[in-house]
């Protein structure tokens, strides 16, 4: 149950947003200019850093929609994410992405925790300056994403299927609709 | 030296912000909808949240000029934010406010730290669902902010001098000047 009193029958952030109109503007707006973008990382390899970060964060709900996001924009399987999770140096992911999933782990624990090594190794692998600071915001949002959604106690009655609906929509309309 | 190539002489955020104009709008946004309000809790106790989550995250700049922000709203002298940051319970802050610090010290950590009790203990100290609603999203606002300027290795050269002068245009202006 939640922390607080939501209006009833809105998935995951959607209560949040609606509970606090005079916010919720500025949130989606962050989330549709920073996720809804192919300028240097695709729209992909953005929902895949932040459902990294959420399963980071053992944030269950952001990690299974952005999980799902991720998949309709990637054209990957189910069992994707749970790879990804497992070991993603034993995916197929580029280097490139692997180098800049290294960043976001550890931005992830603390912004500190960025060594000039990572970020040198992801330059060598490809990712300039915009990747490498959209991979640390990205990580960013879902730190606050997660805190959001778990610090109010949102709970999710979503399967499987609603999931995939919802990240269906969200791949094809994007986060203002 | 920060991690990505930057406009100079930009402190802080700004420069960020100047690095990457699609996005900054939203943030800027974000920040001035969530803080620049005395709706629930006032502008002092907005800025004092997320300058002890800042020295929670260790992020010294945010640290810095968030609690010169709050200093400014709250009239309080220069030993104030150490006090809290040492031991907010032995301040003469109100029993609301500790309790939402206490919420906030658990949101830091993550979402799923807090605890009904701590909720509870919130509403029995006077604080209703919008202030509960707030310490959590300011909380995962700073939990990105720390994230966004550590990660990317900003450093400042601020003294306690220039760290007065833009809390008090902040405390004056408001985030979006």
């Amino acid at each position: 149950m939640a922390h607080i009193h939501l209006p009833e029958n809105l998935p995951g952030m959607h209560g949040l947003l609606a509970f606090r109109p005079a916010v919720a503007p500025a949130i989606t707006a962050l989330t549709q200019a920073l996720l809804c973008t192919d300028e240097g990382l695709s729209r992909g390899e953005r929902e895949l850093i932040g459902a990294y970060v959420s399963a980071l964060n053992d944030c269950l709900i952001c990690r299974n929609v952005h999980g799902a996001v991720a998949q309709c924009h990637l054209g990957v399987d189910d069992t994707f994410m749970e790879k990804v999770q497992a070991d993603f140096l034993q995916t197929d992911l580029s280097n490139k992405m692997k180098a800049l999933l290294r960043i976001a782990e550890s931005v992830q624990r603390g912004g500190a925790m960025v060594t000039p090594e990572q970020i040198m190794h992801a330059r060598e692998m490809g990712a300039g300056d915009l990747e490498i600071h959209d991979t640390v915001l990205i990580t960013g949002l879902f730190c606050l994403f997660n805190r959001y959604i778990d610090g109010l106690g949102i709970a999710s009655d979503d399967t499987a299927e609603t999931f995939r609906a919802r990240a269906k929509r969200i791949a094809e309309q994007g986060y203002g609709a």
